[in-house]
């Protein structure tokens, strides 16, 4: 029988579909009789014994939280290092769980934060305290190890390929008088898995986006301008999708070489696509156009994948299932059976074969000449877009996303001085 | 009776729901047994005698035309001059239109679209040649005399305030380690009503975007920062809401002082977006993020108005009438009768009543400290957000849009030499 609390904790950049995996462990847990605990603003709230009883949250609310995108309960770019560097956060941590009758410990992120889980279940296991902590997968840029695919990264996906297949009905439109380029920049520092999406538009190479760059390519600005030259005039126009994380050979990110100063001094940011659009200007005199979606591409659950929807419950459900059955150390991780149609399980993976690894888009996904993906990618990526998540919208036109109470729970450790 | 053709055209910057508009103008001119000819690339088509014959597509397709985006004939930018300057080009206009057996002129623009309507159909009765010129008003910007509202606006309205919605969602998770401070630049070179319609995404000043410039009020660095700077105090995050047409005092645009030289001595295009985040990280020294939609706020069919699309077909099935009962040199502008429940009608209006005027936001949409809108502002954005408009998706997970075949009109006219 279970006994004690759980505590879910969100890390990194949230995602459209996040707090569905939240909304799931939670649903799970009061199912099984177990208290959720929330950390605010991820593992900083626990180590400030900052934590939220969502057990006041009604069960319609729960309901809405499924929809909601965002975190709910904050979360942070917060990396906890070594046990040896960081010995006394770990303890402090420990600590918190304790003085709250954790038993079970969720973090719900990327490779870090199954490090982090990975290290705070040895140490709870040196202290001689009964914990189970279990890593619960998201991150949009699909980079984690193992699993299938990664919560959070199919309605990215969706967001990007809807979105960059309906500018190009914009840029046909116009091309023979106005834009005849347009430079799409998509999230992606080291894996290039989001504009490997953008691919999913178009049916074949001359199709929009015709070009895409990504990150596990070297950026070559004569090939790259080349092919918009060629693309142009052969279609009229041209769609280019780029990674933010692409680099020159000698390593330089091509997203810095945007960074300068401007007429009054003042430091300009950087950016992919503002930088290529410039060079495309300069170099080939076309108009270009060029977005840079940035959160947007996170957040849009109003375009959510239905596939990334219930990943996102499954693994939240599965995690609650696993911690209360004492599978210590573990994720639940998505395994593809079969491709169309689409099927997956979960199953439970030992963290020690995802912590701090990346797994970037295999070489058999690419094109020969680097610009595009290829049938295997897409029989990879196109079920993972599949289906539009229900979203109830408000009779004003806006989603009817909720903000949830997020009572506290009372400090019990006095203030360390 | 109908008698000889229709010649419909395109103009300017495309929307989610032009089509819309062109497949109301088509079906009703079907039921009406009047043959549709669609410009290619808009007037630019019909000058160089390069037609569509609509009669070839289907009646599924024109369905589906209705909830594709872009412009399916091609649009253009490009304004015939007064009848002095461009007099070649008007006659030439008229003689494919003779050539064409076309009575019925019908183009789907802004004011400048209504100008050209309304000299079409002057030198048409000069020439003593029977033709029905009829303006449908068609413009993201809103900023169309007379009407309303222009189909077009109240799409991207929703789809600002939904995106900006969901990013403040994102950025309240990850202010605490993360971004402080999101910039959004939204569309609108003159009049700020793109950037008002995110004000719907907030009930309250407190709620985000807690910040709006518009191109109706001199941007003011120093009060603008202050304000940054109180929101991030009081709330812990901000989102501000740009127009790309921000001035400073002296009138020079605020995106233009982003335009620089980066490293390699490369022009870096400007943005008022970036020029901000910049301003803001040196000045405040907070983390900041940027979005600069461009074309994805106004080709985004997934997030449509429903009561945009519905009065973008209403518009193209009016202008069909009023054609055929022969009311030259109108616009079928849209008549507010109620704003809660939201209820409108057609009206015929006089093309110079609409030509070349430009309608921008009043002083009484606009909170006085000038970063917001007012409760009148809500009253009149909030209906034209209301609804989703129906989109079917394809297996794959895309929408169902359609491509036309486009079939070219024999060409009837010896080549000038």
């Amino acid at each position: 029988m279970a006994q004690g609390n759980l505590l879910y904790a969100q890390s990194g950049g949230v995602t459209a579909v996040i707090n569905a995996t939240a909304a799931a462990v939670i649903s799970e847990a009061r199912a099984c009789k177990v208290k959720v605990l929330a950390a605010r603003n991820g593992i900083l709230g626990a180590l400030r014994e900052e934590l939220i009883d969502t057990s006041k949250e009604s069960a319609a609310s729960i309901r809405a939280l499924a929809h909601t995108p965002g975190g709910a309960f904050g979360s942070c770019r917060f990396k906890l290092k070594s046990l040896e560097e960081d010995r006394a956060k770990y303890e402090r941590l420990l600590e918190v769980l304790k003085a709250h009758n954790v038993r079970y410990f969720l973090y719900n992120g990327g490779n870090d934060s199954a490090d982090t889980a990975l290290k705070v279940s040895q140490l709870a296991k040196a202290f001689k305290y009964p914990l189970t902590c279990i890593g619960v997968p998201k991150t949009i840029d699909n980079d984690l190890a193992v699993t299938d695919v990664c919560p959070g990264f199919g309605s990215t996906a969706k967001y990007t390929a809807v979105s960059v297949r309906e500018a190009a009905l914009d840029v046909a439109a116009m091309a023979d008088t106005s834009t005849k380029v347009f430079v799409y920049e998509a999230m992606g520092r080291h894996a290039g898995w989001i504009a490997a999406s953008a691919g999913l538009a178009g049916a074949s190479p001359e199709e929009a986006p015709q070009i895409i760059l990504f990150p596990e390519r070297v950026y070559d600005e004569k090939a790259f301008l080349a092919k918009v030259r060629k693309t142009v005039a052969k279609v009229g126009w041209c769609v280019v999708v780029a990674s933010e994380g692409i680099r020159y050979a000698d390593g330089r990110f091509v997203a810095d070489a945007g960074g300068s100063k401007d007429a009054f001094g003042h430091i300009q940011l950087g950016g992919v696509a503002s930088h290529l659009a410039a060079r495309i200007k300069d170099e080939l005199g076309m108009k270009v156009h060029w977005t840079l979606p940035d959160y947007l591409q996170r957040s849009a659950r109003h375009i959510a994948s239905k596939t990334d929807w219930e990943q996102a419950q499954a693994v939240g459900k599965a995690a609650v299932q696993l911690a209360l059955r004492g599978q210590n150390a573990v994720m639940p991780a998505i395994v593809r059976t079969s491709d169309s149609p689409y099927r997956w399980r979960i199953e439970a993976v030992p963290l020690t074969r995802i912590a701090n690894r990346e797994k970037k888009i295999p070489n058999r996904f690419l094109r020969k000449d680097g610009f595009g993906i290829t049938a295997a990618a897409r029989r990879y990526l196109r079920p993972l877009i599949q289906g539009e998540a229900p979203l109830p919208y408000r009779q004003d036109g806006l989603p009817r996303y909720i903000e949830l109470k997020n009572v506290a729970v009372k400090k019990v450790i006095p203030e360390q001085t």
